[in-house]
């Protein structure tokens, strides 16, 4: 793993920042590119065979862009349905965000019981129950799609009335129905966590909300492990790409990277 | 024209089947094949250059699946920003939607000022006023972007308490702002109309509503005249192709169109 140069990390769009900004955390000092495939946003209501061409096609433009040491698939639903695909095409360890997030939903939950909140591909696919019950068996698992949380992040209507009349909506299972008795929810979407602060408040004090981000760096920094120690106080070098214009992914990565990131260019798919 | 085949239509996904509706209604007998591009929807939130490479994939996919006789653009966006490119690159009549929309706003209002609801694309194109002002230089045309209108439709919560919020926070410049002299809002989305209803209750019973669909379609009518007359008793036949899954296209299809729509087929693109 020492020959890795740059760690790959796509997402259709902004959600994957927020997983690249824990990544930058845990493994300072490292090269990222990051890749929003904004041109062909959102994946979560596409069909698995689409979902996994267009994983294909985001995987081969960070290759060609960098000399890859890993590939970070920074977006549930990719991860759900093409990680095999992906694993079979690349030569490199590529990550996925399920299993650190079940993971993480494991941990938290006291009373084995959580819901699981993504989008309609994601919880289509069933992967977040099979990659809790590969943990513990015993733990119920509530999975609700929520589709119109990632054109509300990539909109910018996060912490608003919509926002809150939304999630209120699709949280109507965990606040007062049949997932009332679970103690945790995963945040199975990257983008989610931009609707964090909404979220927690309609889930109400007493649940815990966990998402994948920390514990898919926590992940790739185990496996990176030597690389990074001697670099632990460098500076990190970011570069985004982009398959469409899009405002969104600009202005949350200067929010979150500052100067680290370096103009952020547009790439044909 | 009279060797006129079939007329394609295409839109990114529900949307254009509003339009198709009144084609089938002006044109009786009509051969009509339908592309709903939902791999790619939206296109309204993504860049000119982006949607006109969309568009030019879409009419291929049109051209090798039956033979055109005309191809009718049923998407506000694409019509915006890929007409010219279409016309370029196809043999036959092309039609776009903001010609017929703009001429149905202009002969709506009383009073010269009108407002048109679109997405970023089209609302950055500009391409409304342009129309407007070729049609009545005096016409005060008021432009406001409702990116979210259109995955609500694909979701179909077009008349509920978030569809609701939604138009309130998107048209508040016309129930209480800049734009409250208008008489006529135009529907610039083919999206839109599924929203009609929330629309109408929202910007008040004293302003008139109009769309582009009848009028798009008395524009073909007219052109392919000839055809039509002998054929007025005859059935629709309607293909309709997605390049994806898409239960929003299929239900309303066949709410629209009943038996006359056969299986729906996917297409790759």
């Amino acid at each position: 793993m020492t020959t890795a140069d740059h760690i790959g990390v796509f997402d259709s769009g902004v959600g994957g920042l927020t997983v690249l900004r824990e990544l930058v955390r845990a493994l300072p000092g490292k090269r990222f590119v990051y890749l929003g495939d904004t041109a062909r946003v959102p994946y979560g209501t596409k069909s698995a065979e689409t979902v996994v061409k267009y994983a294909l096609g985001a995987a081969r433009v960070l290759a060609d862009r960098a000399q890859l040491g890993a590939l970070v698939v920074a977006c549930n639903t990719a991860s759900a349905v093409a990680l095999d695909a992906l694993r079979s095409a690349l030569a490199v360890p590529v990550f996925g965000v399920i299993e650190p997030g079940a993971a993480a939903g494991v941990a938290a939950t006291r009373v084995g019981r959580v819901a699981v909140l993504a989008t309609p591909a994601t919880i289509a696919s069933r992967a977040y129950e099979h990659a809790i019950h590969a943990l513990d068996r015993r733990v119920r698992v509530f999975g609700i799609a929520c589709p119109l949380f990632v054109p509300l992040a990539e909109a910018g209507w996060v912490d608003d009335d919509v926002a809150r009349l939304v999630a209120e909506r699709y949280l109507h299972p965990i606040v007062n129905g049949t997932a009332r008795d679970v103690d945790t929810v995963i945040l199975g979407c990257t983008h989610y966590p931009l609707l964090d602060r909404v979220i927690r408040r309609t889930v109400g004090r007493g649940r815990r909300v966990v998402d994948s981000a920390s514990a898919t760096a926590a992940d790739v920094a185990l496996a990176l492990g030597a690389v990074t120690a001697s670099r632990a106080r460098a500076r990190a070098h970011i570069e985004v790409l982009v398959t469409d214009r899009a405002m969104g992914v600009a202005e949350t990565a200067r929010r979150f990277f500052g100067d680290s990131v370096g103009r952020i260019a547009r790439v044909d798919l």
